[in-house]
């Protein structure tokens, strides 16, 4: 049994049910699209079809790969877990999940987020993951803000953006690219349109590439040509807030208290009410593996929590200003993984 | 009102909760990824956060649109119903939205697939955007016959061809296109590896288009040279296979029928063991709109109706053929919407 399914099973049911396919795939190393596990002392099983049994074995070693053939997948899963307890991930499964475990699991118990709170601390080979998927960001953006000139379209360098991204070696892009020019940039997340960046525009970008499956996530807001007077001054109080918020991280402090750091400084500046998302989350597996730091975020940073820390100011009507970067909380504070250049 | 959400309240409780984006989409025009739409006789509302209140003025003629603020989203949805029955998506909503359902809904009533039986008949605006992802598909496969040349790898050319598609106009690729060179293309669905291309291989290439939301599918495999005896003969098969299938199509037959007609004509020449999947699948805002043609299929076609034709011939370890094309089904038979050579 491997040291993460021991860790969940410390905290669950005799038995778990994983349906969440990065949960899977941080439990067992199953990369297909259908299929359950189920975790108890003395097994682990992969309940999954025809197409992916050999693919399983494969990827799981240490797992009992079942194919459940016409049965219905859960009924399966009941053959091994009997009359004992046996938890479910009752945030993320479908209603049509919740029948089949209720009309098959004789003793099913609802969990919420224990498999989500093991991937918050990353291991040694999560974190070098993430730092490949970093680099890629940080080359991309050096490649973004030579490509960025006047007459390309928002559309056309967002697939630039991800064309040149896979082929540097990025498994794929972590979300859509966000390229925002002018007052696009207002929009905290502007999909790439038709318009045409112009001399005197900033342009926001919001990216992030996948590599080994951890994604990391970034963004610059580049000025083409000199900024006005206003939009220079409110990059320098991005610039600032984030930098005095990542100043403040280190294990013991709650997220809400890191959040607050920028967000009490934009509103020392004036722009109080022009910084509305949350200042940064968790990164991982998924691009947002968990909260980590918003106005409501009780979470208690500890090493191994990698995060992004992305405040912004957004004006209607006139563009906006974010800077992102991922950290990764040490002993003593932490270390920034994205250097591309401010 | 709308004719689609006439049709629809024709069919369903005194009310309805819209949760699924496709199906909000289809009767509202929103695009956002949070809300719901609650649809009555004479109330029609989008609920919403602050984000997406604007947007949702512009996109949805006709409509209320509502702020849920700090409150539950469907508490403010059960102002609006009140004590008559009010119909849910059972098929699609997560175990939360249920449980917020029951919560505060006072007679909840489950349904399944009333929107989507509606967008099963495309009307001819919905086909015009299907024409246009057809179009871009076709362009596709043009640019990919020159562009396959031995020592390009599958992940540099799906990389290639997906910037190529977004560059022609599509808004994206309709699913991440497999590119499966050789022995990966026994895979129906192979992920793009590190492999190279190299004389003498099969490559099957299974891509589509997003245009004016709306999706095209489409497969071509093609041979780097001279095919082998035993893949042009199975090239061959697949491709009568596929011929019968598109002229058995027309109103008034179930979908399993047509289903059929390939499969004992590949069964017929020695293959049946090799072709695994269903022959195709409905097509519109999702690649697989609804169940077309598979051996279970009872949907009987009716003009409107848009469908994939994909036989297909896989032999472990050596490689795989599959022929696809869109079809539209009209009142005499089918029309072809993709026309890239075979």
């Amino acid at each position: 049994m491997n040291r993460r399914i021991e860790k969940l099973l410390a905290k669950a049911p005799r038995f778990m049910l994983i349906h969440d396919p990065a949960n899977m795939y941080y439990l067992s190393g199953f990369t297909g699209d259908n299929g359950v596990l189920v975790l108890g002392e003395n097994r682990q099983a992969l309940i999954t079809d025809s197409r992916y049994t050999a693919q399983g074995e494969k990827e799981c070693p240490g797992f009992e790969v079942i194919d459940y053939k016409n049965a219905p997948m859960l009924s399966v899963a009941a053959g091994m877990t009997g009359a004992a307890s046996c938890g479910f991930e009752a945030d993320s499964i479908s209603l049509k999940t919740y029948r089949d475990i209720c009309a098959f699991i004789k003793n099913p118990a609802e969990t919420h987020g224990l498999v989500e709170e093991l991937r918050l601390i990353k291991d040694e080979n999560e974190i070098k993951a993430i730092r490949k998927a970093c680099l890629l960001a940080d080359e991309a953006a050096a490649w973004l803000k030579n490509r960025i000139v006047p007459g390309i379209g928002e559309k056309e360098l967002a697939a630039e953006l991800e064309y040149h991204m896979k082929m540097q070696g990025a498994e794929g892009e972590a979300f859509p690219c966000i390229i925002a020019a002018g007052e696009n940039a207002a929009f905290p997340h502007h999909a790439p349109e038709d318009r045409i960046i112009k001399e005197g525009d900033m342009v926001k970008c919001d990216f992030g590439c996948i590599k080994d499956r951890y994604c990391s996530d970034i963004t610059r807001t580049f000025f083409i040509g000199e900024p006005s007077a206003e939009f220079a001054k409110i990059y320098g109080i991005v610039l600032e807030a984030q930098q005095r918020a990542i100043e403040a991280v280190k294990p013991g402090i709650p997220g809400k208290d890191i959040d607050s750091v920028a967000r009490e400084f934009i509103a020392g500046a004036g722009y109080g009410d022009r910084f509305g998302h949350g200042l940064g989350h968790g990164l991982g597996l998924s691009v947002h593996d968990s909260p980590a730091f918003s106005p409501s975020s009780d979470l208690v940073l500890q090493p191994g929590i990698v995060a992004t820390v992305e405040p912004g100011i957004y004006i209607p009507g006139r563009g906006g200003i974010r800077i992102e970067d991922d950290i990764l909380v040490t002993e003593n504070g932490c270390e920034i993984l994205t250097h591309a250049d401010k």
